[in-house]
């Protein structure tokens, strides 16, 4: 197979941030990628993931749902696009599980994992068909849940015996 | 990575025909794989298939440019989603190149290749969002259109030096 592509990002329709963590990309991938580990830090508290669903390969599924403090659960299910062990993992919610077109799609999301001194650089985007939905998204507090969501995984996979 | 998924077809919503033609899964897969090949079989006459670009990688751009006897030139890109030499091509335009999520969306393409004697037993699938969407595909003479463009794949590839 050909090498990976570089996705292009476009400043006015996509969001993205890069942080060191101070954990090695094995223990990342591990918490992105194991439903037990993943309930535990997707969702920036109050919120909750009551339940993950992860098949790890081009066109699997990977489903969450969350809640929030009031409110019903929100199931949201879309497919991996690509896998790559410990380095990058891509996932959309424009296809559903198996590479079906879905009625609505909100991002592509791709998270890059490169080992450095001490630990990971994280590096998270989110694309999407629009600026408007680049704004929504923007405005749902994109960096910051995804930030703080960062935070409780790194705790997570700390506290881990 | 894992094992390679095997997309659920649903009737209702999806469309698929097998044939076996006469030509060796290699030759499909050129056919199918690049642009001076691909742009001679592609559409059915008096349809024309006047550009083609192909990046074949996950997420690499799949283009084409068509045009009917009247109207003006289409210009479709969507991406590819999965490459598995001379067996397995996935694509989609739900996804536009670098797996950006695209305004509108149509169907995801499946086309399976197996070497079986005397040629290759060659799967078209058609994986759409709704019902509705498959009706349309149908409309438009899926079977019909996709069949006879098979036709001329046969006949370009068997006309090769």
């Amino acid at each position: 197979m050909a090498s990976e592509i570089t996705p292009q990002l476009d400043p006015a329709r996509d969001l993205q941030f890069t942080r060191i963590v101070p954990v090695p990309p094995r223990l990342v991938w591990m918490a992105w990628t194991r439903p037990e580990h993943l309930v535990k830090w997707f969702t920036p508290a109050p919120w909750r993931t009551l339940e993950a669903e992860i098949d790890l390969r081009p066109g699997g599924i990977f489903r969450t749902v969350m809640q929030g403090p009031e409110g019903p659960p929100m199931d949201n299910a879309g497919c991996y696009l690509e896998v790559v062990d410990q380095r990058r993992l891509v996932f959309t919610d424009a296809l559903q599980p198996g590479w079906r077109p879905a009625p609505t799609s909100f991002f592509t999301g791709i998270i890059a994992l490169e080992a450095v001194e001490g630990g990971t650089r994280y590096t998270a985007s989110a694309l999407h068909k629009d600026a408007a939905d680049c704004e929504r998204h923007a405005a749902m507090g994109f960096e910051q849940g995804w930030g703080t969501a960062l935070d409780q995984l790194v705790a997570h996979v700390q506290s881990l015996p």
